[in-house]
Order: structure tokens, then C-alpha cells, then sequence
């Protein structure tokens, strides 16, 4: 089960790509680990997405219930794997066995809610118009609708979160569930993770009885093979996370087929933090501190990584950063996922540090290992950040920027100044209400999610979060990658009209024989 | 009230654009019809914009009773227009008073099917995940979602409906429910109806206390107004109906803008008219002329118009054709909406005349005036059709083309073969269930609307319809342009995570203070 062979997975096939060959490094020895995986070609491309469009159909029409026991066979099938999925999770990415643990459990719980979502049944939005056949000057004909999956989907494994958003992540889980195939191009720098994880899937998928092509999975280390399968006329929609950069090419090239198609790219955010007078003057110092908690977890490779501070200058801003400062003097360094996200990070803190408008606030224990991080807080002044668009740009790691504005409307005029965030941060007391009261719709315009009084990091699994945001946090702010909604990325709405009951889906049968929600004449009923 | 100025309307403000004055022209006659409206320029797309910008947030917050309140007093006003507006419609389109009266009801009962919506309230799907403060390892916070408005919305008006999809038409009506404001760009073949029911909205705006900028139109010939308009950087959704030209340019347009935004454009559909053994079998000749009447309504100007015909050949067909022609033959010739249009019709019919694989089957009355379109149906062989890409355009108007089958596999080939489409009809009978069940899955995943046994035209505005479908029938095939659901176009979901009851939207508070229905914990409920 837990031998590694390097091999892709095609439908139920496994077959060794004849790409270059590469191998996953261990980032905290440096070292390279066995075995080496074959990169994919075009040719495994076209057979990956040519099964998948053979499976769509009939997978599509796979009855709720089976489909929910599909995405929970995948969990178990998970689980089952063991630890051998963990110690190489643990040796691919240099995260520690507690979050590798917890993200294998949200990985399962997420495929499992999904699955509570299929079997609830609200899921393809059932609307009814009741003909009138009698109506002038013209009847109204009987119209039916619902949604139905978009066709097979191509989901990008992501490094920051091996389990939980690769191989069998939340863009898989929702895809899988609208009734969509899934092409995964897994991520190299966890390919021995991802070839376990995708081989519970492909086991799943026989044991379930699921047509074949209703999974594959794909390595590769170049573009090409990213760039062909969003290409492929069998792609009708793609899952991404992962850089700027990665997400503004692959919508190129969605935008640039013969069909474009959406893309569903969550790119970057540096997740504005900001302190309101009341609540530094209470707690500045227990939010300092929870603060550099937040910044520094997982050496702080997260989305939702809270990169960018915003208060108004005095004593408490003052206390503020002189308890971030002397928390961060007590961070261990840690691990970074990759060789090139840690000379990144190492890069933007060289040149945060060297910008004459920034000073240093502190700095975490220095490194003593290959690819380790060094946690850093900066401030600057509202003025310098405004003319300068390099210190919006978010350094993916444990790195934040306070941006120490001389009032409230200046602070405003920052918020006003950011691009399109996933989540927004305010720290505030009741005497703060007004001023936060003014401030929201300018955040809500910007960002998917604001907390109060709370911490970015940790992005709840519920049917009410939203992990998204306008552009460029996302590709498409109207939709998230986390939470149940996250399924409607892959559905779209057909119309039926006047069909007979014999050719009519069943969900959309008279007497509502699988008893769903629907939308009758515009009223919700369940009868 | 009824005299035109030809001034643009931006905010509450009239204001005649400095750009190259232009005419409307009445294609019944040919000539200029007074006044001369002066086109508008990137000033006037900047400042209405700016306006739509700063009305966003106070819009956007007005209560659902407001709004519905606002669309039902711009349906009243265009109705208190009068006759006025039927006759310049008349005189602008071409198009006969009996169509642009019903055009006009249907244009006010959108905008009241969008004051239900709002009343109805579950538009903006609120979800709640409840706190688990005690939950192990880590507490679940209060998640509450609602979806709101995208901002500023730029519509464009459709030459072939002067009233319900153009100035007041589905795509404002679905936007201004939404909380959109919108700055109308006015379709050039009809400004004079275009102001007149833009005076409408504004009147409407001035009387109901809506903030100045929720709504401006604006005017002009060339494409740089268009292409400003879409680049602004306060509009943030697009819709559009009109040539698959106009709407490619448009999405290069948002996707090529530093932040893309979405565009809702309906471009191009030949309709698939499939034509069963059974049915033809039985009633080819009552197929044939009902066919006839849908193909040359409205001189064939309707997104929905059946542009292609797909059967099996034998007697049925044979019947069918002979039963079309006859009908044709007693179709008198109808003004086409503009010099443009027509010209491009007249130019693809001889294109198709010209096609050696294809043959004439019938013409309706020769034209004797200007701009009249001929109606015309032709024939060719499958094999033909799947050879060459030039048999598979649209051509607007009332000009059909009869793709002859040698068997029903061949027939699924061309289904399969052919773009994304707004609708594909069906005429069977019992005997045919199993084939077209056979079809049906195919069939859906190209168009946004199946019938059977009717005929596309005539689209239901309800909960149910979809006009959408896959590209190229429009750029986002996950969507509609007309029906209730065509709001959703225009919205996104934010996360509101642990906020004090003071600082919830009204509609997340604690006790359901709207009443409206909720997803508590993944249930919907109305308590």
C-alpha cells in the first residue's frame, strides 16, 4: 500500500511519465528523496482528460447517495493509509506531525461534509414553474430547473497545504461532489504524498463502482503539463492556489482557448490586521502577542497569513509592537515548504529591510538549519506605504508590515488603497463601534471574510465561510474554495421545458419523488 | 416628458456628449430621425462612474421594501410614458406596435419579478455556522455569510429588444435588484427609446430617494465608449447581449483590466431544432409550419431564433420541408432593426446560396423596401455541415439551415459536434424516448435549455428559465440573462466571523429579524 512506485495515475492505470524525472527534497536535510517520479507528457494529459470526459456523463447522473459514500470511502481510504502518509508528509513539506495530523482530519471532514451536502439535496437548486396552459394572450410552458456538474475539472495541488487543498483537497472534495471529474496536477513538492493520497482515490473510485476517468493524477515539474491539461478541450473548469503569478498564467490560458473557461485561482493576500484605539488601549500588549502567534504558525505559510498591521501611532501602537517584538524574540525558526519559497521569503525580507522608509521591530531566533525562516515585523508610516506599491506585496512567510497611520482617516484611506483581500482583521472595543461601523463597507468591498477581535489563520470548514475575495486575492471573488458553497464553482443551471416525466432527471419529477428542497413559483417547499 | 433632447443622462444630471453627434435612422424608411444626440466621451463614462462609485455603498445597504419599490416605480414610469414610447420605439426598430407593447409589459413585469425577489428575500442566501465555543483542539467561531452586491454594473443595451433588454431591460432590472448600480452604455440604433426610458429611471431614482449615481446612460457610436466603460475601474460586472463579436471584445476588454471583472455576455446561438422519426412521422407538416412561424418572428431577430434543423432524411423530412417552403412562401418580408443587420443578413444568405453543398428549400416574399429581410431555408448533408465551419454561424435573422442526417447516430455526431448553444428543441413523440434519452445528456452539456416539442422563441421570464449556455452562446455558460436567478450574476458571499450584534448586517442578527429563510448549520429554516 505504502510503497511508492513514482508513477501517475490514469483512471485505474498507474503509468510512469516519460518527462524528466524528479525527485522531492526534504527540506529540512536538504536531501533528496526516493523514489524519482517520471514528469508527465501531453500524451498522459490526453489520456487523463479524454477518460475523464468518458466518465462525465455517467458520473455526473451517479445518485447522491452513491457519490456521498464515494467522497467518504475516499476519506477512510485516507485514514487508513496511516502514518506512512504522515512521516512522508512530514519529510516532504518540514511541517511538524501535530498540523500534519489536524490536516488529515479537516481533509476527511471536509470530503465527509460534502457529503452531508449531496445527501441534504439542495445542492442543484431545484426551480419549478407551473404551466398555465390557459394564460393569454400565450400559456406559460412547464419550466424545470437544475444545476448540473460543468464537466471534468482540473484541481492544482497547492505546497502550503499537502492534504488538505492537493490531492484530495476542498477543490477536489466540491468537484467530486457537483459531479465532476477530477484531473489533479500534483504538486512537485510533495509528490509522494499526493501519489498516496491519489492512489486511495483511484481505490475508492473501485470499490465505489465509479466510472473509470473519474480521477487521475498528474506529475510534472515545468508549466507545459500545467499548461496543457487547462488547455484540454475536456477542462471546463479549474481549481488553483498558489502564487500570483501561477494563478494570473493559467487564467491566461483558460482565457485564451477556443472555449475559455473559468478559473478558480486563490492567489494572494497579505490580510490587513488593524488595531482600533480602544482595543490598543486595553489589550495591545495580549494582542501583540496572539499576533506573532498568528503570523508565525505553520512559519506563517498560510493565505490567510496576517501580512500587513494598520493602526494610528501612540502609546498603544507602542505596546503593541513592543510585545509583537519581544514574542517574535522567542520564535523558533522553522522550516520552510520548499528550496524556492524559502529563498523567496529570504529575498522579500532583504529587500523589506533594505527600503529606506522601513524599520525593523523585530526578529525571530535565528536560523541554525537549511531552508528554515526567520520571523520579522517591520513598521513603516501610512505615507511611504501609499506611494510605494512594493510594500503591499505580500511575502509569502512569517513577515508583516505594520503600517502606522496618523489617524483614523488616514487608516481609512490605506483600506481604501489595498487590493482585493481574503480576509480583514479588527481588534476593537465597544467604544470602537463607530469608527468600525464606517469602516465596513470599505472592507467588505475588499475582502471575503472579517473577524473581529480574532485572528486570520485557521479557516473554519462550515457551510458559512467564505475563502475568497475580490481580485487579486482571488480570480473570482464571487465564490470561495473553502465551506460547502464552494460547490457551486462547479455547477451551472439547465432549463427543461415541456419534457415528458419518462425524460425528466428525477429530482425534477412531479411529486418530488427525492424529496428535496425546491423552488416552486418562487417559494421554497420541501412538499 | 416626451421630448428628446439627446442628451446623456448621468446621475440626475442631462448632459449632451461632445463626441460625433449621430441620428437614429428608421430602417422602415431609411431616414434620420431627429434630434441629434451627441456621443459621449471617456469624461462622461468617468464621471458617471465615479457617480455609480459613490452611490455603491449607500445602494447597495437600502432595504430589500426600497429597492422593490424602486423597480416597481421605473416600470410604472415607463408605462406612464405612453404611447409616446411605443411609437419611437416603432419608428427606431422596425419592429411592429403589437411586439413593442408586449415587449413593454414584459420589460415592467421583470422589474416587478425582481421586486417579488427582493420581497421574497432569500436572494441573499444567508448562512449561519453557530459558535462551538468549547470544541476541541480549537473552539468554532460565529460564521455568519450573506452575499452582496459586486458594485457598479455596465450594461450594454441589445439592438433586437429595444425595451426588455436594453436601457430598463433584464440586465439592469437584475442588477439594480442587487444592489448594483448601473451606468447603461445605449444601444445607437435606438437612443431616442433609450432616453426616453432612461429618463424614466431617473425620474423613478429622484422620486423613490435613491442616491444620485445608481443610474446613468450614456450614448455614442464608435466602440472606445464602450471600451472605456468596461476598463473603469469602479465598474465591476459587465452585461451584454449582442454579436459574438461585441462580446469577445468586451471580455478581452475586462480581462485585460489590472483587477478583470466578470462578463455576462449572450452572443451567438443557432438554436439545434432536432426533428425525431416519431415526430416526423406523424405531424412533419404541422412541425414544418409552426417552424416556420418561430424561424420568421420578428424578422428572425431573437437570440432563440431556430437557426439550424437537424433530422434524419426520408419522407418525414421530405414532408417537413415541402410543409416550410409552402408556409414560406406566404411569409411577407419584415424591416430588419437596422441598415447594419440587414446588410450582414443579406451577405450571409448569399454566402449560404453560394455554398455548393447547399440547397435552397424555400423563400419567404421577395423584399420591396429598405432593409427588409427575406426568409429563407436551406439544406445540406451531415457530412457537409461537420466539414465546414462556415455552415455552423449564425446568421441573425429569419435564415434556417437543415443539416439531413443519414441515421441518428450521424445525428448525434452533429449534436455533439456543434458549439455551446442558448437552447435545443426537440420534436418527438413517445415512440422516439429512448433515442432522445439517449441524446439528452449530450444535449446538455451544450445548451442552457432543452424543449421539447415546442419552439424556442419566446422566452418565460420566471424562476426557472435559463437564457445562458455554454460558450459561445455566452462567455459564462454558469449563468442566466433572464429569469430570477439572473441576480446572482451580480453578487458575491462575505464572511462576517465572531462580529458584535451591533456590527451585523440587519439580516445576520440573532432572532432572524427579516424573517427571511437562513442555512443554520447546513439546514434551511425560515425560524
Amino acid at each position: 500500500m505504502t510503497t511508492l512506485t513514482g508513477e501517475m495515475l490514469i483512471g485505474s492505470s498507474s503509468i510512469r511519465g516519460s518527462d524528466a524525472e524528479f525527485h522531492a527534497v526534504n527540506p529540512a536535510t536538504g536531501e533528496r528523496m526516493e523514489p524519482a517520479f517520471g514528469g508527465g507528457t501531453r500524451a498522459e494529459v490526453d489520456r487523463a482528460c479524454d477518460l475523464a470526459w468518458a466518465a462525465f456523463d455517467a458520473y455526473r447522473e451517479t445518485d447522491a447517495e452513491s457519490r456521498a459514500r464515494f467522497l467518504e470511502a475516499i476519506a477512510q481510504a485516507i485514514i487508513d493509509i496511516g502514518d506512512p502518509l504522515i512521516e512522508r508528509a512530514m519529510a516532504e513539506s518540514g511541517l511538524p506531525r501535530a498540523r500534519l495530523e489536524g490536516e488529515r482530519a479537516r481533509t476527511a471532514g471536509q470530503l465527509r461534509l460534502f457529503a452531508e451536502v449531496l445527501r441534504e439535496g439542495s445542492w442543484p437548486e431545484l426551480r419549478f414553474d407551473t404551466p398555465l396552459p390557459d394564460r393569454k394572450p400565450l400559456p406559460r410552458p412547464d419550466l424545470r430547473q437544475r444545476h448540473i456538474a460543468v464537466g471534468p475539472v482540473a484541481v492544482f495541488g497547492a505546497s502550503n497545504f499537502p492534504l488538505a487543498f492537493s490531492v484530495a483537497g476542498g477543490d477536489t472534495a466540491s468537484a467530486l461532489a457537483a459531479g465532476c471529474p477530477v484531473v489533479v496536477k500534483a504538486h512537485p513538492a510533495h509528490p509522494g504524498t499526493s501519489e498516496l493520497v491519489g492512489r486511495a482515490v483511484q481505490a475508492a473510485a473501485t470499490a465505489c463502482g465509479m466510472p473509470e476517468g473519474v480521477f487521475s493524477m498528474l506529475v510534472g515539474t515545468g508549466n507545459q503539463i500545467g499548461t496543457d491539461l487547462v488547455a484540454h478541450r475536456h477542462i471546463k473548469a479549474v481549481g488553483f492556489t498558489g502564487s500570483r503569478r501561477g494563478g494570473l498564467a493559467l487564467m491566461g490560458v483558460a482565457a485564451a482557448r477556443p472555449e475559455p473557461i473559468p478559473v478558480y485561482a486563490e492567489m494572494s493576500s497579505v490580510n490587513p490586521f488593524i488595531l482600533m484605539p480602544g482595543a490598543l488601549a486595553r489589550r495591545a500588549e495580549a494582542i501583540g502577542k496572539g499576533f506573532v502567534g498568528s503570523l508565525t504558525m505553520g512559519a506563517g505559510q498560510f493565505c490567510t497569513n496576517p501580512g500587513l498591521v494598520l493602526a494610528v501611532g501612540g502609546d498603544g501602537l507602542d505596546a503593541f509592537l513592543a510585545a509583537a517584538a519581544d514574542a517574535l524574540g522567542g520564535v523558533q525558526p522553522a522550516t520552510m515548504l520548499t528550496p524556492g519559497i524559502h529563498a523567496a521569503y529570504t529575498a522579500g525580507l532583504e529587500k523589506l529591510a533594505g527600503n529606506p522608509t522601513v524599520r525593523e521591530v523585530g526578529r525571530g531566533c535565528a536560523c541554525n538549519g537549511p531552508n528554515q525562516s526567520q520571523a520579522a515585523l517591520f513598521v513603516t508610516e501610512a505615507a511611504s506605504f501609499l506611494s510605494d506599491p512594493a510594500l503591499e506585496e505580500e511575502n509569502f512567510g512569517s513577515s508583516s508590515l505594520v503600517v502606522r497611520c496618523p489617524d483614523l482617516a488616514t487608516l481609512r484611506t490605506v483600506v481604501e488603497h489595498i487590493e482585493g483581500q481574503l480576509t480583514a482583521t479588527i481588534h476593537m472595543e465597544e467604544s470602537d463601534t463607530g469608527e468600525v461601523r464606517a469602516l465596513l463597507p470599505v472592507l467588505e468591498r475588499r475582502v471575503g471574510r472579517i473577524l473581529v477581535n480574532g485572528y486570520p489563520t485557521g479557516v473554519e470548514v462550515g457551510h458559512a465561510m467564505v475563502h475568497g475575495g475580490p481580485f487579486p486575492a482571488t480570480s473570482d471573488g464571487r465564490t470561495t474554495s473553502v465551506g460547502t458553497l464552494a460547490i457551486r464553482r462547479f455547477l451551472r443551471p439547465v432549463c427543461y421545458q415541456d419534457l415528458p416525466q419518462a425524460l425528466l432527471p428525477e429530482a425534477l419529477r412531479d411529486g418530488n419523488p427525492l424529496k428535496l428542497w425546491r423552488r416552486v413559483d418562487g417559494m421554497l417547499t420541501r412538499d
